[in-house]
């Protein structure tokens, strides 16, 4: 990898999905020399045409350059494309999403056939991939030296996070990430099915709830604060038992309006568990406790 | 109404809670003649030292000035405080959370008591009030003119939004809101439930989830666009039946992680019951629908 700064390092990629495609799509405009492979062959041949090199089988691909990206279905269909191809001496990434065991299992395995390894996770939608500004990211874990040293490759699609030494860290960082998101996503269902029978515009709407979620997604940092220290009081603007006396009006809206209250409900009931126990003072992150089974 | 430029509109303030003692003080701040009111005098008294006015009574305060604002515990609170004032000829402004029928009935009462009335709801925590750039704003509905005419003296806090004439509907935005972001949260509880027991800091793990959030947040745009057209297909990235197939990953890392799965379940059992019916090829949006039940 001692090269000038005009010469881009050579990537291998294996699976053309949407997001694949997209990945392989920011390497070629950034002027990478990308060797592409897919199961079914068609999209490879779309790729060719923008200045991908295709190859016959995942084994020449992998053959062909040091750093080998991978992006496919999932855990499975990683060890069927990569069985059969050599490894030895290769910079394998992972970028298919699964979960933290499987991240680390497939570290181990990668590493027994000679490969130096990092797991990854794609914060975007393939929309994102190669737009500046657009928000997205990509998480990684593993060994820190070779992160540092394939960082600018990696960092093309969508920039680059280390998120630790454990291999699995990347796929617990997607996981909690897309988890936070699904919330939100619940979240905004039950806002929109709030207004659903009444003559509110939707698209008047969002831009209203988009501001909010945004204004408030900066509340993780108070919590973060309250775990690390260990002190749920901590900055509490208002405190658990103030929000367990606003639920009735939620769920009395909900009623009026039609609307079941099943995704906000379990979010309550932990609310009122916590405020049971004692927490009436805290903010809402003793919730978080309730959530986690001690280890054995 | 008619001031010149450096007469500022006076005001009086029913409520001195933590929500309406940062209101007050951003209305002193920007130089309005203020006259409050608290159940608990000692709130007032520090507001006096402060500038504002204080008065014996309710009704004293309602006297004082045109303009009322009330930002009270409850709607119950608000027909307590009021009864026994005069509210002929007064522009009442009720800051006040309470559900979307709440708002209706309050409005009918003040109207019969020959009051203009505007319902609001504040989408902030105090410690966003009088901070320009905080990302807080002020939900109003009832009579355009009115808000029109107090427009600059209500926005003093953190801006004002008009979302109607409906008085119901700032309390309606307001719940859907605040519904939204306990969704959020909940969401955020559950991420970070699943780094609980890991090696990970929460506060390096909590700006990447404020992005994440804040990069997604946008995704309300698509679903509102979706809702106005009735075509929960446009511009899918991720189909409904893609986001099913991974829901294993999410459930199955709560499980190594530890975590009850309650916060997520019951919105991923809704995906599958939309895939079920046939929405495989749409967004998340159809979801939506199975929430609301069909008027009577």
């Amino acid at each position: 990898m001692n090269r000038t700064d005009t010469e881009k390092t050579p990537v291998t990629l294996l699976g053309l999905g949407a997001m694949g495609t997209a990945l392989a799509r920011s390497w070629l405009a950034a002027g990478h020399p990308l060797t592409v492979w897919n199961r079914t062959p068609s999209r490879a041949r779309a790729l060719a045409a923008e200045g991908a090199r295709t190859v016959e089988s995942a084994a020449a691909a992998v053959a062909a350059n040091t750093l080998v990206v991978v992006c496919l279905l999932d855990d499975a269909s990683v060890e069927d494309t990569l069985t059969g191809t050599d490894l030895t001496g290769k910079d394998l990434v992972n970028l298919t999403t699964g979960t933290p065991s499987q991240a680390r299992a497939r570290a181990a395995w990668a590493a027994e056939r000679g490969a130096r390894y990092l797991a990854g996770g794609i914060m975007a939608v393939p929309p994102m991939i190669g737009v500046p500004g657009a928000g997205g990211f990509v998480l990684h874990s593993g060994a820190r030296d070779l992160f540092d040293q394939c960082r600018d490759t990696l960092a093309v699609p969508a920039g680059a996070v280390h998120v630790g030494e454990n291999p699995g860290h990347a796929a617990l960082h997607d996981v909690a990430l897309l988890s936070a998101m699904y919330g939100m996503f619940a979240g905004a269902a039950h806002a929109f099915a709030l207004i659903r029978r009444e003559d509110i515009d939707p698209t008047a709407f969002a831009p209203l709830l988009a501001d909010w979620l945004t204004a408030m997604a900066g509340a993780v940092h108070g919590t973060a604060e309250q775990l690390r220290d260990g002190d749920y009081t901590k900055g509490v603007t208002s405190t658990l038992a103030m929000q367990v006396a606003g639920t009735p009006t939620f769920l009395g809206t909900a009623e009026e309006q039609g609307v079941s209250p099943e995704l906000l409900a379990p979010f309550f009931a932990l609310m009122r568990r916590r405020l049971d126990e004692g927490g009436g003072e805290e903010d809402l992150t003793g919730v978080i406790d309730l959530l986690v089974s001690r280890p054995e």
